[in-house]
Parts: structure tokens; sequence; C-alpha cells
């Protein structure tokens, strides 16, 4: 597949600076430091200048306000350089994303009474489909997949292998499990009875809106009763734990290693940073900002649209505070020898 | 199925405040919030008294010695509503949460010598059983399990789809282990030997003992030599590691993405909240209680059976010691302006 | 089998004190504690030296300058009694550690224009293999294993169950990777549009070198465009989470719980101790040695072969002023008393 660098700029409404023969092409996307001449690229950070001048990509995507002088290659100026770029190379890429549609491998157990439409979904190699579990229109199964009984899951969306999704749990549309992940385990709750620890029945379920995208290897606990909902748009990365009855709002952005205890309640567009903890039934406000290895022990109002309220530290507060707090004792040895003068001054005045 | 709320009462031994109709009955159990006349719901905690106030709920379990004014709302009088809830909710929903009983699917792969009884046990498809492994009674092997050989599994123990367990591991009667979670892998030990890492054979094995509970995709190592072990009763949640020949002690809590250190030893009764981390080689005295983020570097002596000792921080120390040092900090500001008054004074005096 | 005690010294070229008989032999290795006269076992460290005293091992290796007098037990002096344990064990259980050679399980499911040698590798049941992957000589493909299209895996590495390996991925020679680690799965790139986070599409890959080793349920993201590499050697413990487009180098020890976030640039020879995180975008020197739990912020410079840097604390700093750090706040109380006093001292002298 390739296509015209003209037919690009034009698609792109992109001012073209050095522009290239009319008959000049694209194939792939690289980086400015590996592209070659067949090969369209993108530039959006001042750090990258030096590539950008030595670059041999057939073309460039720069910001619209980009005006230094670059000889010879092909600058097509355009709003969002990294989204054009990604809206190009998700042309050029997309046969290789999707998985082979299998149709429904012969290996696949389908269980009594699920739904789903043969002539549109994809179920990979030895999955096993739970009885009356409902698999909309589009969806990929991929291999090894372990779906429990009276699940569902809305149109297209891509579920890679060895993810398990216990009983009852309901995706949305166009929602992406990555491999290994874990739906719908019970919750981590006990109640000591003066000998052992009795488990906490867990009869609820988890609720996965729309849009959604879970990593890999993460974890996503039932309710004990009711659910656990992950709202649309989220976005959680590798090795996340989210804990029993907790609510995640929309649009959140939830970085790798981060756990969230049970029933906290989670704003809409909400980021937390990586390997962030927050303790059980708190309240984080919508567009509060966690700084990577934020420790939350209390809840927090959170910020407004476009005034975003960072927190940060273990225990956890305003950012602003947290940095300074962070460098207080690297002055104490000042204070020491302060104290000291002071002491000996005085010592020395009463003699 | 239905229970009628006398019949509650009375297997309860419960006191009937606001008695309902002989026939009044339950189906369901629920929150206060979202109980309806045919649920049953439990009141533990003076923050949900207004929820208690409007509760639709057909009967609430409160404890002995509520004494607030309720109208109209049946009340069952218990020593503990939230064991006596779940109770209830285990006998209304046990069906739901017991696997499909398959039987011995079709599609699972039996190893030569391997012993288990096919009229009790549950192999779900495409479980894969290595050779002279040993399936004790009434056990269920989801779909997509990988069990090596030689590996032994308690009466009544249930492993959730897509575990892997390696060879030679032990499980005792009524282990619970949820998906995705590996037992039996390497520890991670290797010597340099000038020019590269050499890596440390492991032969050892993992034991885990009766009614221990795992969550999902933990990691928990064989030992070099000898065994790792997790002691009777023990629960642990989601995403937690447990390094080669740990000992873990009976009746302990560890949990969500704690992290424990090759060869540790940690006694009976310690709780390790969210995000621990215990380096290898220590111990962790009986009745410890680690708080969230606890970084354990030194042995700590622990606590005893009513007087549990606390512990936080990262170095760890005690707990009480700790949340002093963790504000001292913020006194800084303060200790400035209160060393440049004095020094202020002095030059002052001495003009 | 059992190997004769002079023939391990004759082989170890070790100075034998305490000579057994000729015929004198061992069938396992154990622990100084647990061995029995048929157990070879080792000494390393001084706090093991009682048990040594009263071992009953058939025999134990020591190092060359051990001069301590011991009774009775054969003592084999060599040089690193670690390594040496390790051969002889290696050589006594390495029948054990190999997975059964299935050569391909008849449920394995092949894609079209595979490349493999069906008369060395060894295909585990239930695993599935995407179009056009090839596999190398003696590679052991365990039960589950779930790979994509394209993938390249070297000749006698070895993937434990239910691994994920994703399109494109590429595996060296002698790479060994535990139970359901996922490699390959997207990036976390998302750009927000104004309304909702878009997908950044991931179209690199994950590329592996000879005789790295991977832990049980780690993720390893492909690269937005290129490689997230992983270099020959270097060896990395359970449940960690390497972002994409990370290039770590040679000989590296990664160890538990450690995140390392996109397009990080990791030397040659670098330590992580556990529950380490590291920022994206960052370069951290080769010989860096980071300490447990150090949160790195910023670019390191990191040592030299024999003079490795030591890195710690959250935000990271060298160890050697983190560790003074630590303790400075713990001089408050002094300091607030010492204040006290002289101020108490100036206002007394004011009067």
């Amino acid at each position: 597949m390739q296509i015209k660098i003209s037919e690009i700029a034009s698609r792109l409404e992109a001012e073209i600076v050095n522009p290239p023969s009319d008959e000049a092409f694209i194939v792939g996307v690289a980086s400015l430091a590996e592209a070659t001449s067949e090969d369209l690229s993108f530039f959006h950070h001042e750090k990258y200048l030096n590539d950008l001048r030595s670059t041999k990509a057939g073309a460039v995507l720069v910001p619209s306000g980009f005006n230094e002088k670059i000889e010879d290659v092909p600058l097509l100026k355009v709003k969002s350089p990294s989204l054009a770029f990604n809206e190009i190379a998700n042309e050029l890429y997309s046969t290789d994303q999707t998985q082979e549609n299998t149709g429904i491998h012969e290996t696949a157990v389908i269980g009594e009474g699920v739904k789903l439409n043969p002539e549109s979904v994809s179920i990979g190699a030895y999955a096993v489909i739970g009885s009356d579990t409902e698999i909309g229109e589009g969806v990929t199964i991929s291999a090894g997949v372990s779906i429990g009984r009276q699940v569902k899951i809305g149109s297209n969306s891509l579920v890679y292998p060895n993810v398990v999704i216990y009983d009852k749990s309901i995706l949305g549309k166009d929602v992406i499990v990555h491999g290994g992940t874990v739906i719908g385990s019970d919750g981590f709750g006990y109640e000591f009875d003066g000998s052992k620890h009795q488990k906490i029945i867990h009869f609820g379920y988890v609720k996965i809106e729309d849009d959604v995208e879970i990593g890999a290897n993460c974890t996503i606990d039932r309710g004990r009763f009711g659910k656990t909902q992950i709202g649309q748009g989220t976005k959680i990365d590798n090795l996340c734990q989210v804990g029993h009855n907790v609510v995640i709002g929309q649009h959140c952005i939830i970085v790798a290693d981060t756990a969230i205890g049970g029933s906290s309640d989670i704003g809409d567009f909400v980021t937390m940073a990586a390997q962030v903890g927050v303790a059980g039934h708190l309240e984080i406000g919508p567009y509060s900002v966690l700084v990577a290895r934020t420790g939350v022990t209390k809840s927090l109002p959170g910020g407004e649209p476009n005034k975003p309220a960072f927190y940060s530290g273990f225990p956890v507060g305003p950012h602003e505070e947290k940095r300074k707090e962070m460098v207080y004792p690297r002055k104490i040895p000042k204070i020491l020898s302060r104290l000291k003068a002071l002491e000996k001054g005085i010592s020395e005045s009463e003699e």
C-alpha cells in the first residue's frame, strides 16, 4: 500500500513547504531518525530539531506555527502532527493490527444458550464461552480466552488471548482487553470469626462501559453486591488492580501498576500516573491528577474542566505543597549549623 | 428461591423490631440504598443511618445493641450483621457461584498416572494435567488451567481459568486460586560469573496449606531447594508476589500488589495492607500489621494475640513513631523563621 | 542417580578435608539443616556456621579460604561453593526440570506458513501458533501458549504455559519466559482530542535478545513504531512492566514489581531492586544500581565496570546522600528543643 504525499497534504488540509514531486509517495511511517525516503515522519518537540534537519523522510508533519528554515525535506503543516501521523499510520497498518478473522474456530467451546452472530464474530482456537452469554456484532474473542456464564460483550469489542472473564460481567461496545487480564474475580473480603477468616461471598458483577481499554495482566474484581464499574472512554494500563465495588468515571487515564481499593469512587477525567495507590472507601473528585506514586488515604475534592487539581505524595496532599515538603529535609544540615552558631554566640556572650 | 423473614429471624436467633407479616419473605440481598421490599439488607456503621431510615428493604440486620428508633422497617438484631448477611447471601447465591460441574470435559488432557475420581471432580475444557498428578475429591479445575507433573491438589479446592501450576506443587484442601495466577515458577536467582548471570537451578516446590485463597494474577515461586509455603487459612489478594523459599504463617491477610522477597519468614496472623514490600531473608513476627506501602528492610518482632504490633514507613519502624516522623518536615518553615528571628535578635543586640 | 563424593571433588578440583570412604556417594542436594548423609550441601556465610557444625550432610562445599575446624563432615574446598553446588544440582535434577517432550501435541493449532522442525521442537496441548511464525530448533512451547503471526523464536528457548506473544515479536536463543507473561501488547498511548482519548496506534514490535529470562505475569509492550528491546543476558523477575519503546541493555537484573515507562533507555549491567519505578523518556547509565523502591524521574549517569553507581529514594538521588536525607527528619524534635532553649535564654537575658 502506498499513499501520495500530495494526497496526504490535501486530506489533512496541510500547507506544504519544500513540496516534493507530484508522484512522490510514502509506504510507511517512522521516527525522524529511522525514516527512509518512503516513510512519513512527524516533528512535535524542539529537542528533535537536529533529527529533523538530518532526516531522510519522504515528508514530515510539523505544527502549523513551525517557522524554522529546513532545507529539502517536504514539510506538511498541520494542527496536531501526532494525531495526523496516527491517522495515516492507522490507514497503513490497520490490516496488520486486526486479528485473523477465523469466524468461529472449530475448537471453540460455545455453551448452551449463547447468543452470537456466527457471520460477524471471530472466536479463536480453544476459547471457551459459558452458557447464556451474549456476544455482540463484530466482536473478536482471541485464542484461549475463558468467558463465564451470562456475560455480555458489546459490539466490536476485542479480547486478546488468555483473558479470563468471570460470570455475569458486562462489557460495552468497542472495549479492548489485553492478554492475561482477569475480569470479575471475587473481591478481597473476609471477616475474622475469632479463629479464621470467613470468606465474604461476592455475588455482584463488573460493568465496563463503551470505549474502555484495559492493559495486559490487570485484575478487576466483581462487586460484593452491585457492581464494580469502569466508565466510558477510560483507559487502564498494564498490571493495574481495581477492587470490588470501585466506580471509575469516564475518560480517566490510569497508568501501570496502580491499585484502587474496594468501594472507592473516582470521578470523570481523573489521571493517575504510574504506581499510584488509592485506599478503599474514598472519593476522588473529577479532574484530579495524581502524580506517579501518590498514595491516597483520604478523599480529594478534584478540579474543574480546564483547571485540573494536582496531588502527590504519601500521605497525599496538593502537589505544590508536597513538592516543597519534599525538599525541606535537605535544609536540616544548614539549620543545624545555624543553631550551633547561635548557641556558640550566646555561650560566648555569657562568658 | 425465597426465604421467610420469620425463618431468617429464628435461624439467626434474632430479636425482631417492627415485625413484618408472617408470610413476608426475601429473594435477594442488597445494600440499604438499593434494596427493594424483597431484599434483605444490613446496617453496620453509623454513616449509613440515613440510608437505613429511607431504605425500602424487606428486612435489615442490625447489631444487637442498636437502639435508634426506626419506623416501619423490620429490623433483625444479631451479633454480627455482616456475618449474618453473608450467611444468608451464601444460601441464596451459592448455586450461582459454583462452576458448572461438567465432570471431565472431553477436551481435557489428562496425563499418564493421574489419580482422580471422575465421579466427583470437575475438569474444564482445555485443561491440561501432567503425569502422576493427584486431584482430590470434589476439586474443580476450570477451563484452560495448566497443571504440571506430580502435583497434588486437596479435596474441594477450586482453581479458576487459565491458572498455571508448575511441577510438584502441593495444594491443600479447600484452596481457591483465582484466574491467571502462576504457582511454582522458578525463583529469581542468578550468580554473576564475571561475564554473565548464571541461572541458579530451582528444584524445590510450592506448598499451599488448607483453606488458603489466592487472588488473580499472583505469582508464587518455587523454592531453590525445599519449599515455598503458604500457611493454613491465609488469604492473598490480586497481583501479589511471593519469592522463593518464603514461608508465610497461618491466617495472614496480604492485600493487593504486595511483594515478599526470597527466604523471608512471615509469622501467623500477620496483616500486610496494599503495596507492601518485604526484602529477602527477613523475619516478620506474628501479629504484625504492616500499614499500606510499608517497605520492610529489617526483621520485626511482631505482637501478641490481642496486641498486634503496627509498623509503617520506608524504612519501616513502629507506626506511632513513623506517623510523627512523617509530619516533622512540615515544621521546617516555622523553624526557619524562628531561627531568623533569633539571628536578627542577636545581631541587633550586638549592635 | 548417584554421584561419588570423590568424583565430585575431582571434577571440581576441590581439596578435601575429612575425606569420606572412597565409596561414599550423594543422591541429592539440600540445605545444611535439612541434608541427610546422602545429600551434598554448601556453606557460604558465617551465619550458617552452627548449621555446618551440626549438619548430617554427606559432604559440604566450602570456600577455598575456609579454615574453621569442623569435625567429621567431609568438606570440599572450592572457589565458589554456590556455583559448584548449582552445577551438581543441575546434573542431579536436570531431567526433572525439562518439560515432557511431547513433540507436537495433536491438539496444537499451527497456522499456515509456520516454520519449525517437528523432530526437535516440543509444542504443548492447546498451544496456538499464528501464521508465518518461525520456531527454532529445540524450542519448547508449553500448553496453552498463544503466539501471534510473524513471530520468531530462537533455538532452545522455553516458553511456559499460558504465555501470550503478540504478532511480530522476536525472541532470541535460550530465552526463558515464565507462565502468564504477555509480550507485545499495545503501548499505553492516547491523545486527547477535546472530548475523548484517541488511541495511538502501535505498529512496532518487541525484540528479546539471547539468554534473557522473564518471570511470571510480566508485561512487555510493543513499540509505537520501531521496537521495545531487552538486551542479551538480562533477567527480569515476576510482575514487571516494560513500556513501549523501552530499550534495556545487556546483563541487567530487574527485580519483582518494577515498572519502566515508555521510551526510557537502560544501560548495560544495570540492577533494579524490587518495586522500582522509572518514568518515561529517561536514560539510566550503565552500571547503575537502583535500590529497592527507587522512583526515577530524571536521567542518571551511571557508573563504571568495577564502580557501580548506587541510587535510591523518590525523587531519586545518589544513595549516600539519600540515606542521610532519610534520617534528617528524626533530628527535628532535638532541633525544636534547642530552639526553645535559645529563645528562652534570650528572652531571659532581655529581662
